[in-house]
C-alpha cells in the first residue's frame, strides 16, 4: 500500500530538476517562449512520438541518440516547431545545442519544440537564453509557461508518493497543448520527470500505457501534429520506488494533464466523455467512442446544448462498427435518452437532457446491446471560437 | 458523336414526368415541405444509398421491393428524417402511401425524407399534401424547393442531348444538401430522372460511376447521414440512347449538383479542390485527398486566408500514407508553395499565395513524388457560420 498526494511547485518538488523559462522576443505577451529542464544528475529517458510521417526535426534529432542513452538537459521552445526544415532542421539543433555547451555543460541534451511549421528556428534569439536562463532556478511555473502556445493556462502537477516501507519519491508534469490534440497526440509535449529508482524496462511499459489511456484518449478536432512529445525523465535520486505505486501516480498525472488539455480545447466549454460499451469487440468500441468524439455535428450539438441524440445514434450508424437500432441505448449522465422501446424523446426527458447538458462536463454512454467490451475517449464541444483562432493562428 | 445543352425547367423538361411542392406546415417558411415526383408511365429505377448502418426508414421501404421494380412515383418530405423510428417507421410509410392511393392511383411508390432524427413522420399532416399537390403539374422549382432543410438554395439542373443520329434525350436532376455531407454522400438527396431508353444494367453501372465521381468527392465535415439517397429513373419516353453520352450527361448533372452542394456547405464560403497525385496508389491518393478536404484545420486556415502549407503538410503526414518530405511538393493553384528546395515561404511567394486564397475557388495540390496514382477531392472552408447553424438546428 501507499499515500499519493498532491503537492505544490511542479517540476521543482522533484530532487535534482531545475528549470527555467525566458522570453528571447519571439512571443509578444510577458510569458518565456524558450526554457529548459535539467537534472544534477544524468536521467533515464524514456519518449513516445506523434504517429505523423513528418516528425519534426527535434524527434529525429532525439532518435539519432543510442538506445538506453541518458540525458541531462531538454531545450524547450515555443514559436517554431522547427518541423518540415528538412536536414537543415536537426543542423540547426546541433548547432543550437552546441552554443549550449559553452555556458552550461551538458550531456546528450533534448530539444523540443512547438509552434508555426516550415520555418527555420531563429538561433540567434534561441541563442540568446543561455545567458538568460538561472540554471539553478527551480521555476516551473516559467517553464510551464514558456511552452505555451494557443493554451489560455498553464498545465502543470506534481504528486508526492508515500511507501509503507517508509520510502517515498516524486512525479511532477508540465504540458501544453489546446486545439489540434487527436488519438494520436497533436501538438502537445509533455514532459515528466521523477525521482523515483525506476527500472528503464518499467518506465517503457508504463509511460506507453499511461500515453494510451490519457493522450490518446483525447480529441479536440481529430487533427495530428509534427511535434507530439511525451517524455519521462528519471534521475533515482530518492532509491525508492513501487511498480504499482508509481503507475498509479503516472496514470493519475497523465489523465489529469490530458484533461487539462481538453478543457484547454480550443474556445470548447464543456468536456464529454463518450463511453461505447456493450460491443463486440474493443475495436468496435473505440472506433466508435473516437468517432463521437471527433464528430463535427455531434461537437456542435454539444455547443448548442441540444439533446440531440439522432446526431449520436447517426455517428454511431456511420463508423462502420457492428451495431443494431433495436439493442441500441444512448444515456446523458443516468439519463435514458434513446431505447428500442422509447425512440422519440418526450418533453420531460427533454427538460432533463437540456439539464445534464448545461453542465460544463457530462458524460454519454452508448450501450451497443451486443457484447461485453468497452472503451471510452474525451471529447469537447466546437464553438465559434474554435474557429476563430484557428483562422487567426498560424500553425 | 453527340451535342449536351443546358436546358431550363429542371425536371419539367424530360417528358412524361410530372412533379409539385406544397406547403402543409412542417416549414415555416412559404417553401413546399411535401413534394413528388411521378411518370405517366412505369420508370425502371436504379438508387445507391448510405452507408449509414442505421438506414432510415424510406431506404429500407424501398429494399422491401423487388429487384427490378418499376415505380411512377416519390414522395418527399423534408423537415422529418423518419430515421431511427424502427419498424414503425415503415409502417409509417406504408399506411401514408396507402393514403395516396386514395388521390392518385400509383405503382410502387416511393418514399424519400429528410430532417430531424428519431420522431415518426406526421401521417396527418403529410396526408394533407394529397389533395393540395396538382398531379400534372410541372412544378420543378416547388419540387425542389420542398425538399431544401439547412440549403440556402435550390439545386436543379437539367441537359438536352442531341445525337448524330437525329434522336434526342432529356436527363435532369434536383438534389438537396448543404452541411453533413461526406464521402458517404451525408445528408443528401437527390432525384435525376430521364426520358433516355437507357437499358437497366447501364443505370446501375453508370449511376455508381456518376456517384463515385461527384457525391463521393465532397466533403463539408466528415459526417454521414441515415438518408442519403441518389436515385435514377427512366420512363424510355424518347427511345433514344448511346451510352457514352449518358454518361457524360448523367457525370456532369451528378459532379454539378456536388458542387452546388459544396458551394452551400454550411456556412462555406470558399470550395477547394485537392488533388493529391504522385501516390503509390489510388488508395494513398485518395486517403491524403479525403483527409485535406476533411481536416478542420486545413478548413479553418482556409477560411482564414492563410497561406498555410504546414497544415497541408501535417495533415498529409497524419493520414498514413507513403509519403517523404524531400519528395513532396505543394501548390496552390500553379504556385509553388513547398518544395524540399523551398522551403521557407517568401514574401514574394506569400503575396501571391494571398491572392489565390482569396478566390472563392481554387486548387491545393500536393505531388508526392512517389509514383503514378491521384486522386481529387472537393472540400469548402469552415466558418463561424457552420458552428452557428449547426448548434442551433436539429438533425
Amino acid at each position: 500500500m501507499f499515500n499519493l498526494f498532491s503537492v505544490k511547485g511542479g517540476l521543482s518538488s522533484v530532487q535534482g530538476f531545475y528549470c527555467d523559462g525566458v522570453n528571447v522576443g519571439m512571443k509578444d505577451s510577458q510569458d518565456g517562449d524558450v526554457a529548459f529542464i535539467r537534472s544534477d544528475t544524468p536521467c533515464a529517458i524514456t519518449a513516445r512520438f506523434t504517429s505523423n510521417k513528418f516528425q519534426a526535426a527535434p524527434i529525429k534529432h532525439y532518435q539519432q541518440y543510442e538506445k538506453d542513452f541518458k540525458t541531462d538537459f531538454i531545450l524547450m521552445n515555443a514559436k517554431n516547431a522547427n518541423a518540415m526544415t528538412g536536414e537543415q532542421g536537426v543542423k540547426d539543433i546541433e548547432a543550437i545545442l552546441e552554443t549550449l555547451q559553452k555556458h552550461q555543460k551538458v550531456q546528450n541534451p533534448i530539444m523540443s519544440s512547438t509552434g508555426v511549421i516550415g520555418y527555420r528556428l531563429n538561433q540567434e534569439k534561441i541563442g540568446s537564453a543561455f545567458s538568460k536562463f538561472d540554471y539553478h532556478a527551480k521555476n516551473s511555473d516559467k517553464t510551464a509557461r514558456a511552452i505555451m502556445t494557443t493554451d489560455s493556462f498553464k498545465k502543470e502537477l506534481a504528486f508526492k508518493i508515500e511507501l509503507d516501507d517508509g520510502g517515498s519519491f516524486n512525479l511532477a508534469g508540465i504540458c501544453k497543448g489546446a486545439g489540434m490534440i487527436n488519438p494520436a497526440m497533436a501538438t502537445m509535449l509533455c514532459f515528466i520527470v521523477t525521482d523515483a529508482n525506476i527500472p528503464k524496462a518499467d518506465m517503457e511499459e508504463l509511460l506507453s500505457e499511461a500515453t494510451e489511456n490519457s493522450f490518446n484518449k483525447i480529441s479536440v478536432d481529430g487533427d495530428t501534429s509534427t511535434n507530439d512529445t511525451v517524455m519521462l525523465l528519471s534521475n533515482g535520486h530518492s532509491n525508492s520506488y513501487d511498480k504499482e505505486a508509481f503507475r498509479e501516480a503516472l496514470n493519475k498525472i497523465t489523465f489529469e494533464l490530458a484533461m487539462m488539455i481538453l478543457k484547454d480545447g480550443e474556445g470548447a466549454n464543456k468536456l464529454v466523455a463518450f463511453e461505447v460499451k456493450g460491443a463486440v469487440s474493443q475495436e468496435d468500441a473505440k472506433k466508435a467512442s473516437m468517432a463521437l468524439s471527433n464528430s463535427l455535428l455531434v461537437k456542435t450539438a454539444l455547443f448548442g446544448e441540444d439533446p440531440n441524440w439522432g446526431r449520436i445514434a447517426s455517428t454511431i450508424g456511420a463508423s462502420g462498427i457492428d451495431c443494431d437500432d433495436t439493442l441500441l441505448s444512448i444515456y446523458y449522465d443516468k439519463l435514458l435518452i434513446y431505447s428500442h422501446e422509447q425512440r422519440e424523446l418526450d418533453k420531460e426527458r427533454e427538460e432533463k437532457a437540456y439539464k445534464i447538458m448545461k453542465n460544463s462536463s457530462f458524460k454519454v454512454t452508448c450501450d451497443l446491446g451486443l457484447g461485453e467490451e468497452s472503451y471510452t475517449s474525451y471529447g469537447c464541444d466546437l464553438s465559434y471560437d474554435y474557429v476563430k483562432i484557428n483562422a487567426e493562428y498560424r500553425t
